[in-house]
């Protein structure tokens, strides 16, 4: 057993999912890295940071990130912080030599994520971008079932990610809420999962036609100290400089077409990640809102028994629960973030790349940059 | 009570729903036209024609539609053919003088329809295009739910018609894969349907882009005498002609954006006809398969108490359930049908128009139209 | 083609759900004997009842059943009058050699039952007792899953129909309410579908142990003319002296347990006519509000892929569902009694008993007197 | 912030499930006592041990429960193991003046609880009986609702706790299929849980009458070394001596009426512990499978608008919701541990007595052994 030291950046909403992760991992996963939490690093080096860092079992906290970043103890460097912040932190952290998990998107543009990618190449380290539901056990048995060949040929693709937090027009303009921290909106934030788990279990994405819709165009700005859930407001009123919803249409490589909706208007839908997918031997279908469940039908059974199947991904035999609990048990959010820790670690146990990586994150970007140039063209654009 | 004479022309899959929706209306719909089933009109003049007469009560068959159309008492033609006859039939009913009820979609071409509603409007006939699942009790009660302003201002709409049944690549060549008699595929067949409910529910549709595919693009031929459940395949293969699989994107009159897909190669989606609907003060969703529930939310709940409320649809107080059975006590597709021809009865005897009519249809064959031309085109179009 | 000649004896849900089967059987299901709706025969010969008659078809109205029963020209006499006069009216149907379809429960009493038994078959007629939710699809469909051995050994039966319509205290007390002319509440009005569905699919109960209860004593008289549903109160109150509640645990004679509940009192359930079977090799669930499904779990599948497979009931393949519509076209509560119609014309052609006939009534009244005794005694009854 | 030192006592399936919920508590909850992972107690001082008291953080691991039990340096005492051992251990610590915490059921026999509630209650000592299921958010959320009348008078409760894990006649003869360990079967393992549901929301059970069936009675003795899921089997036979499947009837102190089903034999419910609970006012619906769900029935709603709501209990106004994630992002089965947790040790700073204690825990038993009675009786037996 050796020991690594992992510094984080940021602590709030991400930050607490990463943290708990570290925490966990070697406790349901065995290894032979253990991950020693050796620093968090926030924007300001105040009591609440201090209280976080003890809360989550750092041994440190800091607020220069730079500082962190090159601290020769450190060798991973894990970034959970606003995508503005994503590619200054990623080539730093690369250029003194760290392995690096980046939170997603990638970046705010696809120019930004390209050159990530070309500074941990360079530099030779392990990168990760945590698109932590491909770590569902669920959205990673479908994967083995269209590896499987128990889908076929795809056809059709509809994926669906729709949330509510920000229906209320006087939620106040957090950083997601801004082109300039957040690159996009539904887009980038729950738009660019749907698209991963797509790229992920379907193909490259080669074209896209997209609609990027603003509903509410001003809100009050922000109070001090808040994340997202929850904030508070303050006088005053800012532009509202991202999508609130995000649609478009698409065409896979392997010939499917794909139908794409995200959405933070959608009352009702509080994390509504979905996906059918439509095979010529069978379906299957997903919502992370019930995330230990898969739907599958089956094409190919006789007509009299068709139907979609639902089995609880509980079982040993699925991805990554025999860590955990019994059939019937389930998991909950955050357990995604432990599996992907976990893959991170193995991969740099055996020395391998992780996955998805950089260049699973400069492909996302990609698509994205295709339906931000779409929705302005109102044509097709290539990925 | 006063004897109204019909006649139908068609006399498969649509025209045993239209036969049996005449034969049922008035047992459970009082009213003071008494519809009497006069004629069964067919392609040829076979026992099996004479044998559908029988079972479903048509006292005469016939199979020359120009006689029919124009027998001095006959006062209703039922429309219920392929659609390149529904042009020229409406217009020699109209000029006959006939009310006509026709299937949907209207027509094949934009053209055809705006003729087929000059016709009817220069005769001065009542007219109506049969999308019966406005009649769903559900749908109707959604859209009580929106004119109530359950749902305020709507943000969202979602609407997928997806079926399976032409998956298999040796379901032969019947007339609804063929664009001389459907003018299209799964847009104009299902599709249609789902843009007739969303502007039923949402409003007009002012711009769209879509994108059409055919994924099997040869099929064997069509054995003798088949409808299309169920057709036998013959010697031979003929090419595929319309859409297999049709999605869009939409901007609607109020605002709201839309996202459609109709597919017929969505395995295990039997006739899955199904909307989300989500505003600023609520949300709908419905599913034919399930079309005696509707699922709402309501955005204005307190916090705590909120989630979507699947409420069955077969209360006494619901749209049209009176006439039928008690609570729980659930209604089928037929019904949808009995509840137009019901509609259509009430408007004669009220000598109003009836609900939705040719002017609907034109407006839903104008969106269809827009949809083709931008599938052409790779640019938005408007309606 | 051969016509015979009906009469019913009994105008209200029931009597319309007959009328309709009547009706529409021969529309759908091909036979050589035509049902000619002779006499429909109410309690008194007022403008209703002819207005009934009119509505579904009758050629005439009566108001006298003995009458009606005697006429030579009848040949079946059709019963859907409350329980007290099952068996005055069997036993006079039998005597004038009339075949006879009675509603469940067979009678009031395992007394009055097992006379009207020896009646039909001391009188050589054809018998059916009318438990038409074996007549749904997808119970039929549950009872050929266990017949060809999917569910393997049944270890365990949970049966549950409840309702919520008489949950306001203030309902009037109904005629279903009283024992002099229900003989019991929940526990033979819908607890006996529950049975005769155990029966059918799981074979005989042998000892039982249940008890009764009434939640609200009193009840404001009804007023006239009323039926069930939306019956009207008058002044007065009147005692409750049926069941509201009845549950109850069985043992069947091929070793597996059982546990009932039946219940007026489920705010929420409409007509939750509900069983879920447990098997050495699977299990099966269903919902008669979700009456075109059944939830298969085939215990024998793989370990990673096990799970609630829900089938629509809807494929032609399926029993009764030919005669009526495409898949996922759904039908409704109605078309269980028209499936009931025609088994018994298959069975008169056929020269065959019908099935369920007074002998599967008999068994099933002898179950709900066991429960009745169990409730009394406090202890486990043989049936 | 004060230390407090914990012993427990099991390491399998309980033993990860509390050490993982005392690693994690303070890590969500604050409060003023950190509880001190101190010893790990097992039956055999091996390297599987050390191992297991590493990975959950335990500083030290022992396996002799007596010497633990008396070091002066523990507080608290955590029984994680077979029921047998429950009251000699609890007695153990209670007379050396530790608090302690005992896994469910509280003991084999009624008379063994009662005895370890006079030890707990002469020492004065605080105890929880660890029926984590009440920690379920949407389980305290429905007791929230039925406290604040939502659910008015309560007519019917339904509980059945349904799983499959033995269904294989070759599955091994664990301790969980062994009187002398485990007291009894479905009934002291799974049915506890319903009962504590039960009376937990709906009050006290007063009489019952059940049926207690083994259907598989004989199976292979159990492999070394394994807990239940998953273990391996060895040489040999062994009876089994407890019930595979435990139904009863019951009635509430409250005058409403109790139908109980219990089984590991339900093919396809993995851990299917469900309520649904039938009043006045209102109705709701609970299954763990789905956890982070409830379903609630209005019945005072407009007529229209009725029907069964589904309420993620995910905000951050629900029971212990706030310590965890934004909306929608739902929690998993160790949570409820966690919460357990985090309520006993608030209940140690405040100096109050943790519920659900000892003395529900001797209700629980009481309820048991009623049922184990009656089974035998084959008579209404009083709690």
């Amino acid at each position: 057993m050796q020991d690594i030291n992992i510094a984080i950046i940021g602590h709030r909403f991400m930050g607490k999912a990463h943290s708990n992760a570290w925490r966990q991992v070697r406790r349901f996963f065995p290894g032979n890295l253990w991950p020693r939490m050796k620093v968090l690093c926030g924007k300001a080096c105040n009591e609440e940071l201090e209280a976080t860092a003890a809360q989550f079992g750092w041994e440190e906290f800091d607020c220069e990130w730079r500082r962190v970043i090159e601290r020769d103890d450190i060798q991973v460097v894990d970034i959970a912080t606003p995508g503005n912040l994503h590619a200054p932190m990623v080539i730093a952290a690369a250029q003194a030599g760290k392995h690096i998990i980046c939170e997603k998107p990638l970046a705010n543009t696809l120019a930004e994520a390209k050159a990530m990618l070309r500074a941990v190449e360079k530099a030779g380290v392990k990168h990760m971008v945590n698109f932590n539901y491909r770590r569902v056990p669920a959205v990673a048995f479908a994967r083995k079932l269209i590896e499987d060949g128990k889908l076929g040929h795809i056809y059709h693709y509809h994926g669906a990610y729709l949330q509510d937090w920000i229906m209320d027009p006087n939620f106040p303009l957090v950083w997601r809420l801004e082109k300039k921290f957040a690159g996009s909106g539904a887009l980038g934030d729950i738009g660019a999962h749907a698209i991963d788990l797509a790229q992920y279990l379907n193909g490259d994405v080669q074209t896209v036609i997209g609609q990027l819709t603003t509903f509410i165009k001003e809100r009050p700005l922000v109070g001090e100290g808040a994340g997202s859930w929850g904030a508070k407001r303050s006088k005053g009123k800012g532009r509202v400089t991202v999508d609130d919803d995000a649609n478009f249409l698409a065409r896979f490589r392997n010939g499917s077409v794909g139908v794409f909706e995200s959405s933070r208007f959608a009352g009702g839908r509080r994390n509504y990640n979905t996906f059918q997918i439509y095979g010529s031997k069978g379906s299957v279908a997903f919502n992370l809102e019930r995330m230990n469940e898969i739907e599958f039908y089956d094409a190919t059974a006789e007509q009299a028994h068709q139907g979609y199947k639902t089995t609880q991904v509980t079982e040993s035999v699925h991805p990554y629960v025999e860590a955990w609990w019994p059939p019937g048990h389930i998991i909950g959010y955050e357990h995604t973030f432990v599996h992907a820790i976990h893959d991170f670690l193995t991969a740099l146990e055996k020395d391998t790349m992780p996955s998805p990586n950089f260049k699973d994150g400069v492909k996302n970007q990609a698509v994205l940059d295709a339906v931000e140039r779409s929705a302005k063209s109102g044509k097709w654009e290539k990925v």
